[in-house]
């Protein structure tokens, strides 16, 4: 029997430098898809500057009405990364050095220099935190509570999420197909309302797309339960052939 | 003089197709980068799904503490469009068809078939709006009082950027300058610190990257004040130089 229940997850983009453009955010959809295959929805996303008070804002919100929550970015070594400082007075506990943290980055820069004031910041933890393995580097991510506190860089997130992958409870992942037509969206936006008002449990998403000369569109049909998921897409592309248009499974 | 207020600005992407990782969002650094240009600072973000209630909460917090709320998202012709309903709730308005929109998509779809239910959607606005041409399609973006809203496609949206320009009463534009240096961010985190305290109006960005088998950094220096952030920029590359390291100008 599958697990009815919806699990949702926040997440909290924590940095100066997506909000000033200079750098593209690559761990929304990284950290959705992966939340997918957990059977988890991410409900809400919050980008917020390098700020004690506008991260602790979010992260009392959002923890509060969500299974789990997810931070990037500032748990590295330098003056700007604050996510620990601001989660620690979010949740009002110390901030400790936790001992594994220190020892992992012990050995780590044993060949290079040793532990400094910068490296020692990455031990750094709300007290009572666990830690998240992460291959990628030696800094460790971080759990307290409902809260995840992964890395800004991309592929130190991805390593992380691996380390977590099967550790969390979800419910039932959510499925999608896609169909494509080269219909102009607002052409067909009666047989999407249609198909949608027929089949209560699942969703259908359109986004319509300029080439070639040519206006199309793909419409993404979402549902946790597999049958259901079925008769929507069946439904629907049996409505866009009978409004005229060739439909492509899988999307154009 | 230069106008030393700062003004903010929020941004609410809306979207399922966001959330769900379907498509990875392009709308943040666009828009950040134009507000940079226009004197506005881009002070926080929210992703938030295509819900009547989650659109509302968002704007009705963003517009009162920012001086512009911009929104991406959800103004095209089909059922999961539903900004103009969600902002109009919000506002507590109606939603009424604008006239010169729906002259403007008569026009557009002149010799596509004409309007349709699904095409004079994109004419529906909160009453009171004012409309934002758009040169790229027939659908115009949306102006509500401090309001901004915007097409969910990245090309549309900036053709809308396009005609807002010069139009919104900013500050001095925030500058910026890039240093670049092959070195540990875990290494100079204390240089860093030194050359963000002695310049009180300067913040510094750092940003680690690993390539070709090395680990480096880029900083970068912001601030309103143009002498300011040359003597900063000055400083902190001393600094590096200092402790060892070959800068480069402009980054790496």
């Amino acid at each position: 029997m599958s697990n009815s229940r919806i699990y949702t997850a926040a997440l909290i983009v924590i940095g100066d430098e997506i909000l000033s453009g200079r750098t593209a955010d690559k761990n929304i959809p990284q950290i959705s898809k992966w939340l997918n295959v957990q059977g988890i929805r991410l409900a809400e996303v919050r980008v917020v500057a390098d700020d004690i008070d506008a991260i602790g804002e979010a992260v009392n919100i959002l923890r509060a009405r969500n299974d789990y929550l997810f931070t990037t970015g500032g748990i590295g070594p330098t003056h700007d990364d604050i996510t620990v400082d601001a989660i620690s007075k979010a949740l009002d506990v110390d901030v400790v050095i936790h001992p594994d943290a220190r020892a992992m980055l012990e050995r780590h820069y044993a060949d290079k220099g040793g532990l400094n004031e910068g490296r020692l910041r990455m031990a750094r933890v709300p007290e009572g935190s666990e830690l998240i393995e992460n291959r990628m580097s030696g800094a460790p991510g971080i759990v307290i509570d409902n809260l995840y506190l992964m890395a800004g860089v991309p592929h130190i997130t991805a390593g992380m999420l691996d380390g977590l992958t099967g550790t969390l409870e979800g419910g039932a992942p959510l499925l999608s197909e896609t169909l494509g037509a080269w219909a102009p969206e607002s052409e067909i936006a009666d047989v999407l309302i249609a198909a949608e008002k027929a089949h209560d449990d699942c969703q259908i998403g359109s986004y319509p797309f300029f080439r070639a000369g040519k206006v199309g569109a793909n419409f993404v049909i979402r549902s946790t339960e597999k049958d259901a998921l079925k008769a929507c897409t069946a439904d629907l592309k049996a409505g866009l052939e009978k409004a005229g248009y060739e439909v492509t499974d899988g999307g154009i």
